[in-house]
């Protein structure tokens, strides 16, 4: 890993709004327009690629490599460029592309920067509603359109009796012992709602949703969300507990306690 | 029924338009806010009836009683009022409660007109969004904020095999007859998303999705939409084909070459 210095919290966190800015102007003339769905996986799957993702991935990448040339990147559609480099912008140019395609708000740009192994920040922009998410420093941020920044927090949920949970979508759980550990997690829950995909984890962040619990995630859809979350409050991790940089099953939970009750019902 | 005159239907869309600006005012101001979420379920089921929800039937059955003091009023918090009019407005005001308790913006306040036990027009508004479908009198139109209007037309879909297909919630398809159905329709289909609520059958007018397949709606849950739907060139009836305004088991599809495909299936 080479070691570039790091520049202040201030001026990655400039950079990454601006790549929001960037992507969401590639992005917005796409939604709700007839897309070419390219299909990237064996006929009978089906895995949205829209020239949307690529449009932003494109623009994010280009804007990276001219301002931080030693920057690693590490995207959804490219793969993967100076993997070794210490400071990586992680991005998912359309996190939640099922959404998109069916003319759903509920997907977001995913931008995150790993130093080393470690989160630093995350954002998550909406560039049809005009919302936005953002890990501060040490705390985490969300504004609407051209209102203006405010903090945001999770909230005391210690009880899955009480809580509102969040996946993506069911059909994501292998069956066996993936699905019987949703299922059991989803009996005690207060009620269960799906389809967020981004969006839900930032809802979390925001206290308005108290788990979130999916599987077979990349990095890619999860190290932004990761400094969201846990600057607001709440607890992500795998299933058994690890930093949930590297994705695989992830779950998410506003109140802390909640989190370590989670775990031992997911392990279980 | 009381033969009451109809006013055209110029003016009957323009109050509906102010029914939506009323009940949009009423209504985002608690959204994304703490909310005391009553219970009016039996303990152990969760019904959550909001503030929200009540403030928005209350300004429009105000609305609707100075307007027009003798048509019915047919709504989801205070029950009905003057059911036997020959005009009366069908009126959801938060379709979708539980994506609104959730800080979701999959929710929409519908606003339907049946002049005996026809749908004359309908309109959803999502008012964060800014988001607002209608029925014109031949034609379907949406707007964005304050953008211009246009129409909107559903999507040839004629194969299932093809099809977006979108539902509220799993858990509501009772186990057995209902819930095989569904799980035959799905198994045939492209991709399902759930959580939609009255956005979803709009994205279906706008030509995105290709079916929306529920059970257990109520007239309020439906009515608005029908006018919508089939002025997109859609097709919306009971699984069994019956006309869809008394609500129950509904399939809408975009394509109606889909939609008979669907009854078969459903019907089986």
């Amino acid at each position: 890993m080479s070691s570039t210095s790091r520049p202040s919290f201030k001026t990655l966190l400039e950079f990454a709004h601006s790549l929001a800015d960037t992507s969401g102007e590639a992005i917005r003339p796409y939604f709700r327009k007839p897309v070419t769905v390219a299909n990237k996986a064996p006929p009978g799957a089906f895995d949205p690629v829209t020239a949307a993702d690529e449009a932003a991935e494109r623009a994010i990448a280009r804007a990276v490599g001219r301002r931080w040339p030693d920057h690693g990147l590490i995207g959804e559609e490219f793969g993967n460029v100076r993997e070794d480099a210490r400071l990586r912008w992680v991005i998912d140019p359309i996190d939640g592309t099922r959404s998109f395609i069916m003319g759903s708000p509920l997907w977001g740009t995913l931008i995150g920067l790993l130093d080393g192994e470690s989160p630093v920040l995350g954002l998550m922009n909406q560039p049809f509603t005009g919302e936005r998410f953002w890990s501060g420093a040490s705390e985490a941020f969300m504004r609407t359109g051209q209102g203006r920044a405010h903090s945001i927090k999770t909230r005391d949920c210690p009880r899955l009796a009480n809580a509102i949970v969040s996946t993506t979508h069911t059909d994501l759980f292998a069956k066996g012992k993936e699905w019987d550990a949703f299922a059991r997690l989803k009996s005690k829950a207060r009620m269960t709602r799906y389809g967020g995909d981004c969006y839900a984890y930032c809802l979390l962040a925001a206290g308005f949703v108290d788990v979130v619990v999916e599987t077979g995630l990349k990095p890619f859809d999860v190290v932004a969300l990761i400094p969201i979350i846990e600057r607001a409050g709440g607890r992500i991790t795998t299933w058994k507990g690890e930093p949930a940089a590297s994705g695989g099953r992830i779950v998410a939970a506003g109140d802390p306690r909640l989190h370590k009750i989670l775990l031992s019902l997911l392990a279980r």
